[in-house]
């Protein structure tokens, strides 16, 4: 059978997995699949299930992750690995991550339709815990298969259960003990290439008008989560000058940062910048109080670490400036970063010429999002990504892919796969 | 007695009615005298046992306000009233309220020891629950006496004890029946003047070196409690092109605003703005999200009515400009407006001459707060205001006003009420 007629036939098999996982996780009006709870547990047994179906073969590693394993005859080259994550955010939507895994197995189908016998082991890797909602820190699957977890993040506990993230692990299969050890669960080296599908988490690709894009990078990102200011808590009467007002400091600091982004974007460095906690005490502010206090949170990203030190000495500058303009103190707090994710040039042309070939106009594009793609490429290892249009970004429960847009990327994935492992 | 002396002589019973009502709000760290509660009707028996030692007549009107009159043997004029409060915030300082009560008893005890008869009766008013956190409604007991309660204002409901404030009232001594007739409780024609001493609500006469200031007049207000901002969640990923951000576009409002401030102010157009309550909704904010929700609170004050009403209409053009450029809806929602308080130019002149003869600098101010006196002002009654000296504003623990400045605006009052009654 011809490769394009044998993705097409896998369009019910990968719609009845795309349903079967929406019915696993069902919290209208969203998806929740908790990580190492039942809504994912639930979701990778039906994974492991759909593998058993076209023979490949599972199994889980220390940090609880599954893999399903399209065994080579004789390997002549390191394994592909197809990945993405089962879990997802409280009520979010069905696809971030899911159609990833799905579509490894969907692409898996579509070759064996072709009847293709690769050269080199493909196996699909469901990866636990992308989303940081539940211990504050996401890509844990990934983190522990490539020794990147943060010092102390096994003590994490579950938002949802209070277990800790090694309990949760132990609990689902996994050996905590053996993350412990600084040691990859895999060499790198011996990956022959890592490639993740996952939708886009912004309409650039309904405003380019296709389906699919192939990923030039994932950003990192500095993170602040709990950016203090103060000030002095005053009454409503009090003249301007004498202000030391912790809210309007957020309002100048917001915007600055803001400015500083269009600014970077004009010269041509991609970047973001997201306040997304930003608030006055709620247990004092009143109607007629100037706030003394005030929160924020500070999420900014971008696609280059040399642009990333950079933006933080920048940042710097903004919040001493600030500062001293409102007679205002801030502290920055807790600071996180995570090192951008460059996809592999061999692989992204790669993808561009199956695309070509099957008629998929597939534009190149930066991921708006992090992915666990991001600890693959910081360990060296030649990564590469697809993003399906979307039309209402993720996280939420309108998230709306549609299957033909994801059955295009399935094709582009397969056509590289034929090339690479065929 | 001189009337100077006199005035001196009282220092010990003024500090020893301060000492005593602080004794009953004694709330580490701060002063907690609870409207309609214990804190607030201790203060009034307080205050009425030291009236008695004054010879005065005690009586409690239909709002549970307390009257404390020097009898006039032949009133010749409508009597002259001096009015304050004494409830307080919740941990808040000893001398909002409380301090004009006490000059009020402090300066008829001075009168009486320089030996003046008054030619018309002179009464000190306690009137009830000024602070706007007992029923989110400030200014009640003026209200009540001068039929200025707004609808529905008598089934408000207590902050802390949740009995509406008709049974509060009642509990207190007060008739509420006869507070829904829309009838004032006394005739404003009736009254002569009323005069209200309160400590300043910010530090200009800190800065100006000066224990006592007139006040030309208390700002009238437009409020929105619970503005609302509504644009589009979305993930951290998303370009800036497609944000519909509630946040940023709370930040340009308030910051439009406070430019707005201090263009009318450069213009000599008095006012101030308080954005006190600013916030993305706590229930779902995060460090991973462009929030698409925001709520504020708007305190807007001026001194002029006119001004005020132009200044909504500006408010209103900075606000579809706002939400025209971020793609958002801004919903104003609940709006309460109060009129500005003009003192009476004639007793302002007759407080200047006594502050004059008393050798005291007493410059013109605007008040930063509203008081009982605006709703006196706005009833048509001649209404006065001295300020007295303050380090650090007012409801909170830190109020720090001076005795011996008190005993200074007690002084000028003193002088004032020796032209005006004696």
């Amino acid at each position: 059978m011809d490769l394009m007629q044998a993705v097409a036939a896998q369009t019910s098999f990968v719609q009845g997995l795309l349903d079967g996982v929406a019915r696993i996780g069902a919290d209208p009006p969203g998806i929740t699949r908790d990580a190492y709870g039942r809504g994912e547990n639930d979701a990778h047994a039906l994974i492991a299930q759909a593998g058993q179906t076209l023979g490949l073969t599972a199994s889980v590693d220390a940090g609880a992750n599954l893999s399903l394993r399209w065994a080579a005859a004789k390997p002549e080259a390191p394994p592909i690995l197809i990945g993405s994550h089962l879990d997802s955010v409280v009520q979010g939507g069905n696809f971030d991550g899911a159609a990833g895994v799905i579509a490894g197995l969907g692409t898996i189908a579509a070759l064996q339709a072709a009847g293709m016998a690769p050269r080199r082991d493909i196996e699909v890797l469901a990866l636990r815990c992308e989303e940081a909602v539940w211990f504050g820190l996401g890509l844990i699957g990934s983190r522990c298969l490539l020794a990147r977890l943060p010092q102390g993040a096994l003590a994490l506990r579950h938002a949802r259960t209070g277990k800790t993230l090694s309990e949760s692990i132990a609990a689902c299969g996994g050996a905590p003990a053996a993350l412990q050890a600084g040691q990859p669960l895999r060499d790198p080296a011996s990956i022959g290439a890592y490639l993740e599908l996952h939708i886009e988490q912004a309409p650039q690709l309904i405003e380019a008008d296709a389906p699919v894009a192939i990923c030039l990078a994932n950003p990192g990102n500095l993170r602040h989560p709990f950016i203090r200011i103060t000030g002095e808590d005053a009454h409503t009467g009090l003249p301007h000058r004498f202000r030391r007002d912790a809210a309007l400091a957020g309002a100048d600091l917001s915007l600055a940062l803001e400015k500083l982004w269009l600014e970077e974007e004009a010269a041509g460095r991609a970047m973001a910048v997201t306040i997304g906690r930003f608030f006055t005490p709620t247990d004092r502010h009143s109607l007629t109080a100037v706030s003394g206090g005030f929160e924020m949170s500070l999420d900014l990203r971008a696609y280059d670490a040399e642009h990333l030190v950079q933006l933080e000495k920048k940042l710097g500058a903004v919040v001493a400036e600030v500062a001293a303009r409102r007679s205002v103190t801030i502290t920055l707090g807790e600071r996180s970063t995570a090192a951008p994710g460059l996809m592999d040039r061999g692989i992204m042309a790669g993808l561009a010429r199956a695309a070509t070939a099957a008629g998929i106009t597939a534009p190149y594009l930066n991921s708006p999002g992090t992915h666990d793609a991001n600890n693959f490429a910081a360990s060296g290892i030649k990564t590469g990504m697809l993003l399906v249009r979307n039309q209402n970004g993720s996280h939420n429960p309108h998230e709306a892919m549609e299957t033909r847009d994801l059955m295009s990327a399935i094709a582009v994935l397969a056509g590289w796969l034929q090339e690479a492992a065929g």
